[in-house]
């Protein structure tokens, strides 16, 4: 089976693609905003990636949020809760972790039907 | 491809299937009690959630256990070890990391073949 | 469909196959070392693991690395880049996090095409 990669660098891809499931990784491109901001500007991006994989949102199986801190989870929540499609939420694991850019609030894993 | 979905709200899916793969997170429903206890009650649990999607447990693929305290390793692991069928253990990688609900000590990610 | 396992313990498998999809899931075995060599030991065991699965290193979706601790970056970093195959990075993920074995500096989970 042909693998499909998007944004692909000697270190990671953004997407990659293989027998009808998506794999997406992605950082906010907005490391000195707030939670709220970044939490946006990561499921913007991530949506764009969903495209480009043939994807969209409606379609998430599983993701994985990394939060720098826990005291934004509520906000974080916000933004998500009002970005999904009302019933078509993936299952959702969102756990701290320190992440390598220390301005990041936020890291997203997720995976997709094509 | 049709995906089914199973205890959707609006922020999350308790499981998930897609392509013969089921996708599950699942957090104990005993948050007061102790780690063998949250790990028996999360196990259950998960067991209903795949059973739900079409799969179980000689079937997992793919497991990530957090832990809200490593020093509860070997005691959650003493309840992991007993109730997996023999011969038939998925890769599983094991983590400590700051869960959502601070009483929470477990979270589970599967993925199991339908 | 069939599950494949490799290296089945108890408690872990070191590889599961199903429907075309590898999961890996290793730690180091040189756990007394410097983040650079148990690195190289991680990703050389990884990629047996990986032809045993009918996979190979240039066929990998998705990744997930740990890092006990997240100053080890660029050392671990040097080392993945110079393993991966121009062209073939898949979506990664690297976050910090507590692992089972204290002397542990570098846990990976890996999701390949077969």
């Amino acid at each position: 089976m042909t693998i499909q990669r998007f944004g692909t660098t000697q270190r990671y891809s953004d997407a990659v693609v293989h027998q009808g499931t998506a794999y997406i990784v992605e950082v906010p491109s907005n490391p000195d905003e707030d939670i709220t901001a970044q939490t946006k500007n990561l499921l913007d991006s991530t949506e764009r990636l969903l495209k480009q994989a043939g994807s969209d949102k409606t379609r998430l199986l599983q993701v994985t949020l990394y939060l720098a801190d826990m005291n934004d989870y509520d906000a974080m929540n916000a933004v998500w809760d009002n970005w999904l499609v009302a019933g078509t939420a993936p299952v959702r694991a969102c756990v701290q972790a320190r992440l390598a850019n220390p301005k990041y609030k936020i890291e997203i894993v997720l995976v997709a039907a094509v």
